[in-house]
């Protein structure tokens, strides 16, 4: 018999768990403990569904030093939207890092895996932008494009946001929305090469196939970061661009070249690099980061069972100080 | 934001599915979906935590035809004990199989999971044990111990049963257990060559990791299933009966080569027999199960997804049947 399991629904996590700096925090620790090599990370599980237009895929990871390892089960099923359900759902359980059992069921509909993976966003800027942000852009129009801004902004306070997506009523809209969120000037853009010229922060978030991110547009002091690819087939940055940056940093170096950009520039035979450096061994200290602001950086990011594990540790611990949650005797 | 999920907890589970000859065709059908080739079973996600003496598996399978789909997860966490708690526990997470939306939360605590591992030998005994089985054997004293006799009870109904275990006093109390439970002789055997001698039909439950089973002790018209290794470095059987055997059958031919006791005939270099017949390839009659009643037969079980998909489907329509469970609205 296992003890009294925590459940929490994606409502409660939403009013526990925002995207601030202690959640960037949080995420930073997990990319400075998976840099340590005591975190053990299996392999994602992925299971295709054809029959469904569907895939599910599981992700885990044990930090020491953190009470609980969360399970992420992320079910992506792209016919939803016919029947009026999102294609995007999931949840976490989060197991005592102790003895096994399950600590708690956090119902988030895929809400964390949002906010971690902004976070990770903003560990990026923070740690491989340049110093001075005036203007951000953002490549894609979704969830990603917004939280990603909302994120990088916690860390370089930029005025301007340029928004650039295939269909320029989504990017307006999103611009419209960042303007709502963080009052700042936000508009669409509708050349993404002139978006890219006019930033020195750039976030990618689409699930593109072909890169939307020219090398011949890299300038210098440009900072970019690609967090659309995570799976092998999608390819958001030409890959001459990550062999041309100064620096081309991956969040976990194994998945990156399965399932990141790196994957393309391997498998073109541009990349000549050898082992690139992880996210967690710059904001650890152990690799170096941006050393000069005329520096072109690119980080890549896949996403990591280490966030997973770090935000649904937090999120119990911010749920249980806020007396969220139902309890299930078992 | 997702439908309603159903909780159902270790009580109610088993309440609402027994091991027997229902739960036993569920399984069944599991392998001979297995056997159609359009199962889809990824390997299985495995992670050590040695920290805490802990590993937690994760399996998953999609069945064509069946509503849902699991995802169960096992942690085993083995100085629990020290604690006053078990070392093994776990849930699964019904998925739709049509939109990815969380089902059911099946907090059994590994209960299911002995229910479709005890089904999965009576599968086992009814397609290769020969058709009398007056003796059982049993070595390991665990619960697989009495819940293997009892499940292959249901298919072959033997009046004796003998245990050995290295434990001389827990091969008693579990000989004592199966005479409470089904009502017929049972006693502990101190020589497990003379267990073997006296039965037709012999499980294998323990974690050994030295044979507990000689290939000298096979004997004409034995059937003998392995279902103690489930990992790298678990073996029960002597590798040289798997080659003696008349018919060596594995559950799932590429987990048993990792996994199973075809592991180490592999390992040894003994195995020369190609890829052998899959239990579900028996039950669905397209390949030969036992043709004498004189020859000897072997069935290695890992354990499969597959059969965690049918236990889950199976325990959600009979919990839903039943009223059982509460209901959380996310």
């Amino acid at each position: 018999m296992a003890d009294d399991i925590t459940i929490l629904t994606e409502a409660e996590l939403r009013r526990a768990v925002r995207l601030d700096l202690e959640a960037v925090a949080v995420v930073e620790q997990a990319f400075a403990a998976l840099a340590s090599g005591k975190v053990v990370m299996p392999p994602i599980l992925s299971m295709a569904i054809p029959a469904a237009n569907g895939e599910v895929d599981v992700k885990t990871a044990y930090i020491p030093g953190f009470d609980g390892f969360a399970i992420k089960v992320s079910p992506g099923f792209f016919d939803n939207p016919k029947l009026g359900l999102p294609s995007l759902n999931g949840l976490m359980i989060l197991f005592s890092a102790k003895t096994g059992l399950v600590d708690a069921l956090l119902l988030d509909n895929g809400y964390l895996t949002d906010v971690r993976t902004a976070a990770a966003g903003a560990v990026a800027a923070k740690h491989l932008a340049p110093a001075d942000v005036a203007t951000a852009g953002v490549i894609g129009a979704g969830v990603q494009a917004r939280l990603q801004i909302e994120a990088a902004r916690l860390v370089r306070p930029f005025g301007r946001v340029l928004v650039w997506a295939r269909d320029g009523a989504k990017a307006a809209a999103c611009a419209s929305d960042i303007t709502a969120t963080l009052g700042i000037e936000a508009r669409a853009e509708s050349d993404p090469a002139r978006l890219v010229a006019e930033s020195q922060l750039v976030v990618t978030t689409t699930p593109a196939e072909e890169p939307v991110l020219k090398a011949d547009w890299l300038h210098p002091g440009l900072h970019v970061t690609a967090m659309g690819s995570d799976q092998a087939g999608k390819n958001e940055i030409d890959p001459r661009a990550l062999v041309e940056a100064g620096l081309y940093v991956a969040d976990r170096v194994s998945q990156c070249e399965k399932l990141g950009e790196l994957r393309s520039a391997i498998a073109m035979g541009l990349w000549k690099g050898g082992t690139p450096p992880e996210l967690g061994e710059i904001v650890s200290g152990s690799k170096p980061g941006r050393v000069s602001e005329d520096q072109v950086t690119i980080c890549d990011l896949t996403g990591t069972g280490a966030q997973d594990t770090a935000i649904a540790t937090f999120a119990m611990a911010a749920a249980r100080q806020a007396g969220a949650g139902s309890v299930i005797s078992t």
